[in-house]
């Protein structure tokens, strides 16, 4: 689907997720016929809904709910919010291509929306985030409580998450309270993006556009990863991190030296490369 | 509540629990009358319930059944616990004063009840403890599992935890099973208080009190990290950490030196201080 | 059970199942007269069952279920797999012998069958695995995701993974579409072997026979672990790794320097010895 | 609610509703106020809800799913209907008038609402009538099992009830494919109204306006029962009854004779009179 | 048990119930050890229980939540009911002896209070109108609901009930609000004790002491059937039927004529004799 | 499908019930498509099974489960009944027969195999029967009592049925332990085959081939119903009746009279005619 061949960007989201929707139905239907064992699943999860929203809000529903919060409440829930701000919609198709493009393990986007616990839990987390911002933090809280519990992902109602976000693997990712994720940020697992103390306030960090966090880094405290730079697998970060930089290693330096790190040209949060910066890693000794 | 005002420490605990247990029901009526879609919920697992204890064993039940044990048997089992035990329950009201001090982000005593992971499994995990010493260990072992499954915190019920306990998001916490943890401790997601090996025997670190373990820290062996110690997210610790001291990095190392290391004065079990040693971790170089 | 008592192997792997498989049936009948709330759980999980295939099949049913995948859906296709290839059976009894050995907690191979999350994700990672090469991928995918949000146990249905496997605690493990893991591995909680980027194609490590891998390691890429190797807790491992050296750290170095590395005799998978390393670990300076 | 108050019938229908659903909330208000242990299940079904409509589609979603039928599903389904045809709610509100008028045992609005099978029972069929109509004879077919199977209440999806209909009590009840309801009938327990064999066609009972069938009557063949008739208990009925006369026995005889049959002025479908032609009944010699 | 050895009454229920529950659990043992299959139902329903109150409890809590009302909501009802009312539990022993020696189906205590709906509806009954009576009625009414739902017995919580009843097969069982119902009585299924229209107050019939109801009978109205009568199967009862004598047919006539009835010596609702009258019944001509 | 063209009656019957799957499976097939909403459960319960006897048994373990008794045990205990017993699956396929040729409403054999709980009802108490007369009697009991509460349907497991037969709606139907019933029968629902008293021993009906048993009509005692006879609805039988006569009301008199009763040709259990005896029936004086 080339980008230029299409004008009105309003209408581009809707055509965007039309597509996209159409796809996940061929997708779920060539399954269904080749699987009869999972036909039954996939017609109660994708094909016998009318639209990306209500396979989405169904699919949650029957996720998220526990003996004491119903499937049907929570199928509501998420029904009116997909019906009421579209810009949910557009997120979540933003991530399926996301997550199509950047895994080669995702194999179709019926895939990435049933079984991708990052997708769901970031489409959930974004319902969340409306209640929240409506005042309506009891419920946020709840919602967040079932996704943390059933995905073991934890992001904070409060937390502001861009669209294009792919949370590969997504088991222990930790997003506070004022965190800021940008536009086309992958997060590997057990990525933590936390706080500095007891102390209220901003205390979160804010994630650049197009941002690589690989596994298991920890990035603590107000600080500032600058849009396209990559945190390597581990990294403990402290303080902020320049745009198009590499930081590595607990406690985390910059690929290059402090003064003058090496700046890469891709889009890490895009290209997903992990590991292009081991040559240049000097202390890397085995 | 000025702690000065009370005289009679068993009475003093009692009271407190009172306190406590009337403010989570002034919460929830509150949150039940502002968001209907959430008053179900708050009824069945509060507003229903004559006392912290009733509220603690339904919710846990029913968070912790599953298809082959069965909410009613968890029910009666936290309930005979809890009856049986009064520390049990002053233990609960100690951590859920430590969360509600401690995190920002903890709103309210009914927040932390209703929705703390690492809450819920610490009291699931204590229940599952008093089982242990009354060796009751397969039953024990069984409630472990579910506790794992359900949180993702993982406690041996052998492990001897104190009271003010934090353990905060908790997803993916494995404490062994001849670790100790002392009072008024606050431990991050991802901490492994692991073992040595295949050797049986005490095997697993000691907390000492007020100690504070940031996220994704790893302490192996039967080490001991001495009273209000920090431990920096993202460490590993593999031996003794003095007393007020601060270790950081993989290995981790004393910050000041191993000679003479800086000691800090507060409890950072309880300042939740994460990041004040920044400027003085001099091998960070971003 | 000597080894050497035993002459045809074939006929010892069925009677090895079947002398396992007493024992669990010793062990369950046990706990249930001592322990009367529990009897209902051991009866339907064990003790109703003529084997160790369908005893399995309906714990795993039971535990990976949901409201759009039935246990009985579930239990069906854990039956027919087991009762089709009789090397899924002979790797659980491998598995529960390896965690029976090695891990001190595991007090009987019935506590491995019915609570280890590690062995029950790894079983059923198994069937996903032969679903995975009969191309019947959209369920073997489906299944995944189930292992993945029931256990946070992440294991790509391609992976390939041997016998006598210890995933200890199990939380939070990611396994990549191309890993490879051989025999008598022990892997603890935690651990990432992962992948190297967007590009597809063989991609992620392979981890030889005999090596253990640390709390929180992660490894990336199309690398290879030598069997026998230990990984250190902690670790970030992006290149080779020799036979039964030890790399520690982030990023990892051979204990021993990159010349000459210390060489251990011990299979380090099987022995569990995590922490020998330390008083090499020269930077390591609490 | 004087009846002459009211000028526009459409309107009088939405105002009526309106008021109904007033009351509905006013007791379950009332009621979980009174009873802590039944407050969240009157805020799950009525009060969390924002029309008759949406508690009456989770209510009966909730009643009427299975591990097959989920109530998400169900759910959705009943919301559609309800909303796109006004008229399946202004017979609903007329049914809970008949019961709260006719019923001496129906305390309030919402103790049928809740609790009444009969009622929920006609309300689901209703629905079940509408996907016959509209050629979803499928579908209706299946939600008329899960009726019968939930409420041991039969009747066909093609059977056409009206408005204003008791059934008192309700287990039991049997009504066929052709059978036709008039309005404000009373029809009590164990009722019959079937057909005549294995052939086709309109081979069920007629039944007018206004009449009271008694408990276990069965009520056989294309036969009409004339409006304001009468049918004792346990009366087994092969041909027509005339308007306002009453049947009894087996096989059942008119009261007063053939000849000249005794006739009534009151409605007895609406004025519950059960027993008042007991003096007239010759035969009746205890 | 011979009934003259017992001195003193109280003591006597407490005995008699211990005796009983005692059988009970060594039926339960003896069925476990013989059929594997049914074992964890016999373990979680029975052998795990320490009394006949919890184990009624369980089984009553687990049989009759929904998905709205909640086992452990139930559960503890249940058990409050039962530990605050001794004579609630002397009830449930008296049926259970009851349907032990009336009905020669039964094989065992232990397959009454597992499998009889009418025993179990019967028991949820006496919990319900201990509800109505301390003023608890829309609790009591909720109960009445699950009752008629899961067993399709239809019994009013108002209704009052005494000791030694048999609810035979108990399907389709209506029992008014106004009816009282004598000790020793035994009702079989698709009795109708039923009202006489919509005005409220006495409108019940009263069922004397030892009593036998034939199935399908309906008795209508605020009449009174005397100690010992007897009711034939499918009669249609409208006035007072005298002590031990039998009514049948429908209309219902005394056997032996109005004015000189058949009286018998037996307690019909002990002795269980359907048929034995039907020598004398003189219309009956096949 | 002409009966003359087929030579052996085995192989009759297996290749009759293929092509009765081979049917179920068109009509599930076209309902799927024209009912997206309904595809879900279609495929779930027929579409993904390879066999009737696996969808049958699916299907009634996931219809007779309780939270006490797990869909899985009981889709194995049908499972293993069904393979072990073909003429097991052939009554089904006879009675599925039945159901279509003789009910009207019947619109297609997935119709009946789905929704019939009479049918349903009738396949799981053979398995019942089976385990009964493998002296399995507490489980063939259990899984009695689970029919009984979910289909109001109460046939005891040691009750000999037929082929080819047709409980028709079937809510309340109850039949004796010592009940006989024959093939191609029809029985109406709120049917009881009821026993005589409290003795043991062989005490209930013995209803012949081809019977017609009308809706209500209560046969109590070691009668005899010939073959072919008729009892009409609502009708209470006490004694034998005659093969191809018919018996109706309350006492049961003979159409025709006791001493020269009418008899028909056709088989009234097939041609389903309830009401052709009307006219002779001269006591109908409406």
């Amino acid at each position: 689907m080339p980008a230029g061949e299409l004008q009105n960007p309003t209408e581009n989201g809707t055509e965007e997720e039309a597509w996209v929707w159409a796809q996940i139905k061929t997708e779920a239907k060539r399954d269904a016929e080749s699987e009869p064992a999972l036909a039954s699943y996939l017609y109660s999860t994708i094909l016998s809904h009318s639209s990306l929203e209500r396979s989405l809000s169904f699919h949650l529903g029957n996720k998220l709910c526990s003996s004491t919060m119903l499937s049907t409440l929570l199928y509501d829930l998420f029904l009116n919010a997909f019906s009421s701000d579209p810009s949910l919609c557009s997120a979540a198709v933003a991530d399926l291509r996301a997550a199509r493009i950047r895994d080669p393990a995702c194999v179709s986007f019926s895939h990435c929306l049933l079984n991708y616990k990052g997708f769901l839990a970031c489409q959930a987390h974004r319902v969340a985030h409306k209640l929240w911002t409506q005042s309506r933090r009891p419920l946020a809280l709840a919602l967040h409580s079932r996704i943390a519990d059933v995905f073991a992902v934890d992001i904070h109602p409060a937390a502001r998450i861009g669209k294009g976000i792919l949370f590969d693997h997504a088991t222990g990712v930790v997003v506070g309270e004022t965190a800021v994720i940008g536009n086309n940020v992958s997060i590997l697992h057990h990525v933590t993006l936390g706080g500095t103390g007891k102390v209220g306030g901003d205390r979160h960090p804010k994630i650049g556009d197009g941002v690589l966090i690989g596994a298991g880094a920890t990035i603590l405290g107000n600080v500032k990863i600058g849009e396209g730079a990559k945190i390597g697998a581990g990294s403990v970060v402290l303080i902020d991190v320049p745009p198009r930089t590499t930081a590595v290693g607990n406690p985390a330096r910059l690929v290059g030296g402090k003064e003058r790190p090496s700046k890469h040209e891709d889009v890490p949060g895009e290209s997903m490369d992990h590991t292009s910066f081991i040559s240049e890693w000097s202390d890397y000794i085995i």
